[in-house]
């Protein structure tokens, strides 16, 4: 492959999908490879580029333009980039696949709220359920799965491994990786 | 040379001391050398990351860091940029300059306020005189020269093309750009 490519794999989901977990398998298996990759996690773009922002739909709006224009900025420079903010806005999604075209992946990380709930990493949908937390995707604020994503990741049947696999399968087969360096461990 | 390299122009500077223009030059000639390159103005910022910031010293303050912010994630994967932002005040210049080392390089653009009025290329010093325009750095609101920039580009005694010469001169004595694929004109 000559040079680098830049990409961004756009996930959405629900808060306990899985996002932010299978982002750093695939990161981790870029890295191996000698690829760059910059992940944009929801968490880090608040703090740093969107302190004071709250959860409302305005907000959250422009919370997303922030991250695709950032997004934009570094895979159209070839870097492969990840984000992994919820964004549970179809019409904003479509906004970020409209600035970037054909490098926007989007990468539908999927759980039903019952197994989030369950999961609750955060301890947020306890919160969330007992009304401490207004504007809580899934909760009481909305989420708009994607309508024809590139991938859906269903983390309910895989394991986070198997769907980082996936993740990788899709780039080699678009061939906007290098090869994996290792041989593929012998079966069995 | 093996590559490209990430590095940070950060100009700073009055308003309507030459930082746009010589920004554009200096884009220009290294995307005639086949070196990628990303601007991030100050009007551009504002609109992309900023919307709602005024120019409070505590709003200025995170205007800027969010230029270091995104300047960084730029130059660390090997992205030219050029921010081209007042930035008027040295606490938070040499905050970007940490955030990044070696890969930040200071450009006072350097004219006095006396000629950046007259020059108004926005007719906002006009209107800042008459009061109309509340905190206006250099007016209304300090402006801090840089203690030790790598650069100084005095617009006074020089016309841009030659700043921006001066500009390209320093990158290629740190052999951070490709050289030139033209041949220097002959003199004479």
């Amino acid at each position: 492959m000559a040079g680098q490519k830049g990409f961004t794999l756009w996930f959405t989901g629900l808060s306990g999908a899985g996002k932010t977990t299978i982002s750093h398998l695939v990161e981790h298996e870029l890295r191996s490879r000698g690829s760059k990759v910059e992940i944009l996690d929801g968490d880090v773009i608040r703090e740093n580029l969107s302190k004071g922002l709250g959860f409302s739909k305005e907000d959250r709006d422009t919370n997303i333009r922030r991250i695709a224009f950032v997004a934009n900025l570094l895979s159209r420079n070839e870097v492969p980039v990840i984000t992994a903010a919820i964004s549970p806005y179809e019409a904003l999604r479509g906004e970020a696949r409209e600035v970037m075209g054909e490098r926007f992946i989007e990468v539908y990380v999927k759980a039903t709220l019952e197994t989030c709930a369950e999961r609750d990493v955060k301890g947020l949908y306890e919160k969330a359920f007992r009304g401490e937390i207004k504007e809580f995707t899934g909760v009481s604020d909305p989420y708009e799965p994607p309508k024809a994503p590139e991938l859906t990741l269903d983390t309910e049947a895989h394991e986070a491994e198997e769907s980082a696999a996936m993740v990788i399968a899709y780039l080699e087969e678009r061939e906007l990786i290098p090869p994996s360096l290792l041989e593929p461990a012998a079966a069995g």
